[in-house]
């Protein structure tokens, strides 16, 4: 049960922004486009830019108002930059997702601008939220596929969070090849580590310092594998070879 | 005190790409662009991607080769897509982020590859982690501008949120003793190790296997300060001054 994102894209005015708009949606595994009066689409710029989400663009919705694009929806965010004349309840990317997440099966839309003017008053007082994109205050123009990029990762990671919420997520990831090393094994790589630095003359058993626990603390940082282990003692046990030879 | 982070693109192709990064960049008010091996720079098309984010352009530090770019860094983290076939510590944007966030004052450099082919292996084992957007699988072709813009806008969220918070959850400590390694220490560090490894017989150059990528692997894993970087090349160095006696 999770909840049906749409973006619209309000009165766009360049194909090539929507169909950059296109491929960071499925960059983050989004499809539902709504549009309201674009200039000019379907466009070849359109589909150049959508690079291999075409698909999206095909089943784009174009529609003559945004009251029209957002009728059925349960909540709807607009994006604004600060500092509106009546302050609306603004949240982040992050916080926006949360109340996504928290949102179940509802059908949540997601308006964006014009490239040059953003969205008007009027549009965002259609908004249950507004949700600012804490830019740069000096250097605040991100471009529409830009910013569509940034919300819709921020969607797709709280919902990859929601699924491996139950499961553990070892350090390294998930797909880490080999067993960890158990501590006994460790254990025998500082006794074995100890032992051949004596043998080379590197450790004083008399003034052994904080040696061995530098090393430990430096091994163990790593929470090695038993490959890693293994290859440890194989070098030890060469080294010792050697000194016998 | 926060952290010095700079973006490295290695060996892009197009010339508008380094622009997009730029004006990525400078929308979360990041500033220090490396580039190694760009195809073509400066160039007209850079700067008018980057409308309005060209100082970074005329700032950005040219390199021959990624050792270079990254010589004084003490945290490298290598873009990569998954599957690799030597399994490297993996970290999602976020947990980037967090990791940054408790670095303190280091120097970092987020390494991004080429378009079509992002880093190699060889490359992506000069990083301590790596990072992977979780994007679709199905289509998880981001350009480079979009994966930029994503990355800085997780780094820029830590530092807001922690402005915000006030609060550490150092992992090295931010009361560590010792400054950390930087990259060129380790690589010094990784060439003795290598030396000293074909001196005691343990590793064969004619068939090196996945030895010293693994051994890598280990150590960078746990990003290791200067001192024990020196304990680790005093061993290797009393072991091939005992070969020698």
């Amino acid at each position: 049960m999770s909840a049906e994102i749409r973006i619209v894209l309000v009165n766009t005015s360049h194909p090539g922004n929507i169909g950059g708009v296109a491929r960071a949606m499925k960059n983050m595994k989004f499809s539902e486009l709504h549009l309201v009066e674009p200039k000019k689409f379907p466009h070849i710029e359109a589909d150049n830019r959508a690079s291999g989400a075409t698909d999206i663009l095909e089943h784009a919705v174009v529609h003559e108002t945004l009251e029209q694009a957002i009728a059925d929806c349960h909540l709807v965010v607009g994006t604004s930059a600060r500092g509106r004349h009546i302050p609306w309840p603004v949240v982040d990317p992050r916080e926006l997702s949360s109340i996504v997440s928290s949102a179940g099966d509802k059908k949540i839309a997601v308006v964006f601008g014009r490239e040059d003017r953003g969205l008007t008053n009027e549009e965002l007082h259609l908004c249950h939220h507004h949700v600012h994109i804490p830019s740069n205050p000096d250097f605040s123009s991100l471009n529409l596929a830009a910013a569509v990029q940034v919300i819709t990762y921020e969607l797709r990671m709280a919902g990859l969070y929601r699924e491996q919420a139950e499961e553990h997520k070892p350090q390294w990831g998930t797909d880490w090849d080999i067993d960890l090393a158990e501590s006994a094994d460790l254990e025998r790589l500082f006794a074995h580590l100890e032992e051949t630095l004596i043998d080379i003359d590197f450790l004083d058993p008399e003034n052994p310092r904080q040696l061995m626990a530098r090393l430990r603390r430096l091994y163990l940082r790593s929470v090695p594998d038993k490959v890693e282990v293994n290859i440890l003692r194989g070098i030890l046990t060469a080294m010792q070879k050697q000194l016998k030879d």
